[in-house]
């Protein structure tokens, strides 16, 4: 009979994903099984993505990056869509959401699913107008639930559902207006409908067909944030965490039925708060992996939301977030490009390393200890092939040569490694 | 009677320059003063300076950025140093650094105080051989004081000495080697002349003649830390916290003669140990303003070195540090040309002010907040004209139009923030 990795985890069996996801990671397949029983470390694995290789994030693991990607209705072109995927790959993503919004979706989906070793997320909802080609307001708890059902059919391995978007929240936001209100596309989209309706959230309703779903496929659950902040002002409010201890508790639920969770969280929220929400999280969700999406610890830097979240996700991280998603610099702009895609993923990376550094995760040091050899030898070409990324390195002593192949053009004859490297091989000169 | 900043604070007299660095802050003209006599903020403000506007670093003040620029031997095109001031100054930049370090400085040195209204740094060392035109073995104390001297004149209103890289921690760097050493290029200079010729580090053993200079002129000591990481690996050693150690001796002896000081600081250094230094650097130094550079939170990532330098600077900001040295993307490659000096002052600034908004800098949050609100009312012109770079966020959307004007080409016809104003202003439908 099918098990869940969680499942099996809790029965003492070891499958082949779990073997994969050691091999990735410095602990034993003990330490990973535990987590994965005790809900401390998700394996995202769809029974129906063939070639999946696993890969875990958790508890005591690396800190993993998740890529965005997909068509929107005024970018639909799915050759764009491959390269950023292909790119994603190359350049060391641990897992990509397929956030495609517009038209028949399932084509590309598959693709994906069929050609990528990674876990492939997505959120059915932003799936369902395409779908079901009906307006919102004619849509039924059951197209809910079917484009669910098809996703993971398909072969998805995570996909966010906003099920702690209730009555209640949309109650609560009415009496409690926030300065950017609700900035999650996918819980919006439950409240408009929920609004239009006067129905209750379906993924909130019928959570049971939900679990069902989920684990007859071994789909882990990404429970959405929509109370997410989308300014600083909003963040740590009332709204965040009362939805937070409603993704506790259907955490709950999830797992007594063996189906993995993942939780998602803010958002922009300022540096002094961040280590507070990831001990809520921890807390009030009882040890599942926190997913962030930035934070981003500033709102005034349009165009370098990279960066604001590049600071928000390091300090996450080594507070014991354990799943950055990426940000692009098109953040709150326009859907990003391809160059775009490569700065949000080596900044994603950047602190994901940066966080499993600070958290001592076993083997992280190893990478920077050799980069620092390297530069005390001045051997340009081991600094070049151990870097995160290479080629930008390599372009920049390209563009600027020294007169001094052993210097560079900052320093030049000043350089102190070098004359570091003359003083300390010399015999000391007498008083 | 000349008196300094400090001088005046402490016989409670108020000077344009503290009027003028108040009017930038939102703090008190006593709140200033006090912490002026205190030594916890600094004031830069060299006599000759005479174009200079105040502005003051430290406690309870914003988070100030630096912009190092000026020509090396590779890199000898002024009128490009030129734009970079330039620039900086547009684009919000605290301070400038003249680090050039080949030839006769002189003339780029005065054009930048003679026209700028921002404190103008040096390390006059890296002037030393083009001033004197000896090689560093022929150099005596009286050179290295008289290059000090000359800076001093010319009007430059802080100055790096390495005071810290004597004899003793020369011996001790013989006897607990390093993963990368001495990364400083003025720190090495002093070892190497202090190994060349058998003496001590000059600036140390004539620290009453230093003194002297930088009381005759109210130049600003910034106490340069030889000794700072230049790896993780070597980060919160013997040989950091024991210059840390001197550094805070001197201190003292430069504030018994009214000289204002600046504490340097790391460097390379994992994000879990950057709250402990500048705990360690204001209990070791008295409460002196920290001014590092970075710090870079991981060693594997040339290229992007703005973004590691981003994160630490951010973290080290709300932990208490006051002055942050902008890294750019070149940074341990070549020169910056002036792209990534844009690249590396906004991230600079983002770092900054994110660490003015954790540590609750008067009027921090007024900032992010009206960002917000034009996000809410979906006001493109006002979110550009708030921008910290207002120029790249509208380039990425005149580059990507949406069919819709109030959404963008991420969302399109799911912008949850159109979606929930609709929501939100809507009578509740009867359930």
């Amino acid at each position: 009979m099918f098990q869940t990795q969680r499942a099996a985890a809790r029965s003492g069996s070891t499958t082949r994903f779990m073997e994969q996801a050691v091999r990735r990671e410095g602990v034993s397949l003990e330490v990973l099984r535990t987590g994965l029983a005790e809900g401390a470390i998700a394996l995202p694995a769809n029974r129906n993505h063939a070639c999946l290789e696993g890969r875990a994030v958790g508890r005591g693991l690396t800190t993993k990056i998740n890529v965005n990607l997909g068509v929107s209705r005024d970018c639909a072109c799915l050759d764009v869509e491959w390269a950023k995927a292909d790119l994603s790959v190359r350049m060391g993503a641990d897992a990509i959401m397929d956030l495609s919004s517009h038209g028949k979706t399932a084509p590309f989906r598959k693709r994906l699913i069929q050609e990528l070793p990674l876990p492939i997320g997505t959120v059915p909802v932003y799936d369902i107008l395409g779908f079901t080609e009906l307006p919102l307001e004619k849509l039924t708890a059951e197209h809910f639930l079917a484009v669910l059902e098809r996703h993971a059919e398909d072969g998805v391995d995570f996909v966010t559902l906003h099920v702690g978007a209730n009555r209640r929240m949309l109650e609560r936001l009415k009496k409690h207006p926030r300065t950017t209100q609700v900035v999650s596309r996918g819980g919006s989209l439950m409240m408009a409908w929920m609004q239009a309706t006067g129905r209750e959230n379906p993924y909130h309703e019928h959570f049971d067909r939900v679990l069902d779903i989920c684990a007859a496929f071994d789909v882990t659950l990404s429970l959405g944030d929509a109370m997410r902040p989308g300014s600083t002002a909003d963040a740590t409010d009332g709204c965040q965490i009362a939805e937070l201890i409603e993704l506790g508790d259907l955490t709950k639920e999830a797992w007594k039925r063996e189906v993995q969770v993942i939780i998602e969280g803010p958002g922009h929220m300022a540096l002094n708060e961040i280590q507070a929400n990831v001990l809520l999280e921890k807390k009030l969700c009882h040890g599942a992996p926190f997913y962030v999406l930035g934070p981003l610890v500033t709102d005034v830097a349009p165009g370098y939301d990279h960066i604001t979240a590049a600071i928000g996700g390091a300090v996450a991280g080594a507070a014991g977030a354990d799943f950055l998603c990426y940000v692009t610099p098109a953040e709150h702009l326009c859907l990003p490009d391809i160059g775009d895609v490569r700065e949000g993923l080596v900044a994603s990376r950047i602190a994901a390393h940066a966080a499993d550094l600070a958290k001592g995760i076993p083997g992280a040091r190893n990478w920077d200890d050799a980069m620092s050899r390297a530069r005390q030898t001045l051997d340009w070409e081991a600094m070049f092939s151990l870097a995160l990324d290479p080629e930008k390195p390599r372009s920049y002593r390209e563009r600027s040569r020294p007169t001094e192949e052993d210097t560079c053009t900052m320093c030049g004859d000043l350089c102190a490694m070098r004359t570091m490297n003359r003083v300390l091989d010399a015999e000391p000169v007498a008083g």
